[in-house]
């Protein structure tokens, strides 16, 4: 069900991931999947195409795409979600921003780091203050340090983004991490904003929590996700943000509509086909992963021995401290002399030296190949 | 060459025009056609689907779409712009709040009004207070008074949100009329954002001129196109930013991604194939909007004779002056009444009775009973 794409193919699909690098350098890096897209998703495309598809969506919360994604959440995580308290968003990003500027108070965002990097910037282009909450690189798991996390807040910080699952640290929170993370939310009066697109994509032997699932949050927390990531359709531009509460849902509701009204009708589509009739390619999906992930692992046992992986409990990005190989930006190393694109670590957690974010989700043939032109590029 | 949509056609195809009023209403609204959409669009649609192409699109200035746009800029408008300064945006008003977050100084914004609705909203979004330049409804013709744009800008603004042609005025404005707002903002060195998203849409009698043609003004301004409003695509979701020089593109590439990178790869597609193969179905188009004016005119004559119209030299919005009848929000009365869907006139131009801005891109029939339901409700 899972069909690899051959180069020339993956070259004309993924415009940024294949399309941007030189010939002969195998792409590791941007979070796309070397996989051809469900066909309930193109199916749907098709169709909608045919009809005319094309103008714009309709301006509404709810509907079909929260009818959707609420039954989605019900079947992958046990979460009874409102369909009403689903609003739309062109991307997962621009939800983020949305939720920092209409729901949060001007006060710092603190930021767990590593973090995905684009959202780095996203408290300055909210106006605040971002406090990192840096993990330790030599922890021996990546979570997140309570004590700190109060202290923060004692000291103003007014909002969390918490990213869960997390990219690029390949955890998965557990339900008592997170309870955690409320306590401490609640005792402050402060604001999370959840970012859950890669919650589809938790891979065997972990169970994601959706924060809004817990007790006490409904009324501090918004969810941003997405069907995007799981099903390879980040470029149709279409993330839903799921509140808690209908006050919350109506204080983002309400803005005017050049702060929100940027999604994609296809984005629709597609993400209402992703979240109806994904369901059997999603699992097949998450068994190659699996077996990607084992295979990762073989291969730096053999190639990289030194390296070190962080348990990947989900997504398809793997978080390797390459430190012992003495390199400050193995990336680089890895793009120069292998011929291999990988994710700079210092793009995640700035001024962190000796890591790369590899990304998994390509053939096996082509994930042995990137290992091997690693271990002789480092 | 231009197909009419049926009823059914159309209630399928545009989400948000058709599929959001009660049956049995008549849909004059938003500015969508009742018209199916190219067949050099939908074939690239299809084609990039059966390619794949739903992750990210290139992340680039320039490139196809850059190449694309300047062509049908240098066929259409006689206009040479530089490929390498167009940049991709989400949409219009997106490129708008950009151009304003990044280019502008923070002093107040010059809006002329009436103006596009959604955009009144723009200045309080990036942190500016908006001043407006109201247009006379009773002015012989909808124009920019410069003596009061000088004014306002002695006064502190800094920047101006220039329309043109003009929505819901229906103006083109000469190159004079825009000589003289340049000579206005260099006097001043204010900035302009020149939203030109209906210059395709421009009917036999007029000619656009885009703002960036004239001398003196590539260090001062940028103009926000699309493809979207002439071919009907808006929610494939792709505008471009064309910028006049290098350092201006340059300050607008190298803000931090979150705040720019939401455009779709299906609205590249789609751009891409309407501004290369697109020119025989926008002339056609164009003949058959001339056609509507003219039936428009007459239906006016002669159902609502005391109905005053504003001249529609671009756009397929008409712009009706309708005091005459005595209604405070004649859209409203049209609606309940005619159960005809406008666009109240007091969304352009907060506080101002009496107007409605009625689109005309639908059949010769149902123009027709869409005037004479109006009548009816009057
Ligand atoms: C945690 C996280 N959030 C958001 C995104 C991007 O989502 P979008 O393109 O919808 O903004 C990614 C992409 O990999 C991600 O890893
Ligand atoms: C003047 C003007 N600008 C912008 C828009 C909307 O463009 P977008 O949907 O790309 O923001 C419209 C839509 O009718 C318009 O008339």
């Amino acid at each position: 069900m899972i069909r690899d794409l051959a180069d020339d193919e993956a070259r004309r699909a993924l415009r940024l991931k294949w399309g941007t690098i030189p010939e002969g350098v195998l792409p590791a890096w941007v979070a796309e999947m070397d996989y051809a897209v469900a066909e309930p998703i193109t199916e749907a495309l098709h169709r909608a195409i045919d009809d005319g598809v094309t103008g714009y969506p309709r301006f509404e919360h709810g509907g079909e795409l929260g009818a959707a994604y609420s039954r989605f959440a019900r079947r992958h995580f046990g979460h009874a979600v409102d369909p009403d308290l689903v609003l739309p968003t062109v991307d997962v990003t621009a939800g983020v921003r949305l939720a920092l500027d209409v729901l949060s108070e001007p006060g710092p965002m603190v930021m767990p780091v590593p973090a995905y990097s684009p959202q780095l910037a996203i408290a300055e282009i909210t106006g605040r203050e971002r406090v990192d909450l840096v993990v330790d690189p030599d922890a021996a798991r990546a979570g997140i340090d309570l004590d700190r996390l109060d202290r923060l807040f004692r000291d103003g910080a007014r909002t969390l983004l918490l990213t869960q699952p997390h990219n690029p640290w390949g955890r998965v929170f557990s339900r008592e991490e997170l309870e955690g993370v409320r306590d401490v939310l609640t005792r402050h009066g402060g604001r999370v904003v959840s970012d859950e697109i890669h919650a589809p994509l938790v891979l065997p032997g972990a169970e994601h929590t959706p924060y809004l699932s817990l007790d006490g949050t409904a009324d501090h927390a918004v969810a941003v996700v997405a069907a995007s990531k799981a099903f390879n359709i980040a470029g149709l531009k279409c993330a839903q943000v799921v509140c808690g509460d209908e006050a919350t849902r109506d204080r983002l509701w309400r803005v005017p509509m050049a702060r929100n009204d940027s999604w994609s009708s296809l984005g629709v589509v597609g993400s209402v086909a992703a979240y109806e009739y994904g369901d059997p390619w999603l699992a097949a999906l998450l068994e190659r992963l699996d077996s990607q992930r084992s295979l990762l692992a073989d291969l730096l046992a053999e190639h990289l021995p030194d390296a070190r992986m962080r348990p990947l409990e989900a997504t398809y990005l793997a978080w390797l401290d390459l430190r012992a190989y003495g390199h400050d930006d193995p990336a680089a190393v890895c793009l120069e002399k292998g011929r291999v694109q990988l994710s700079a670590g210092a793009d995640y957690a700035p001024g962190l030296d000796g890591h790369v974010r590899l990304n998994i989700a390509t053939s096996p043939d082509r994930l042995t190949e990137i290992v091997r032109r690693m271990a002789l590029a480092l």
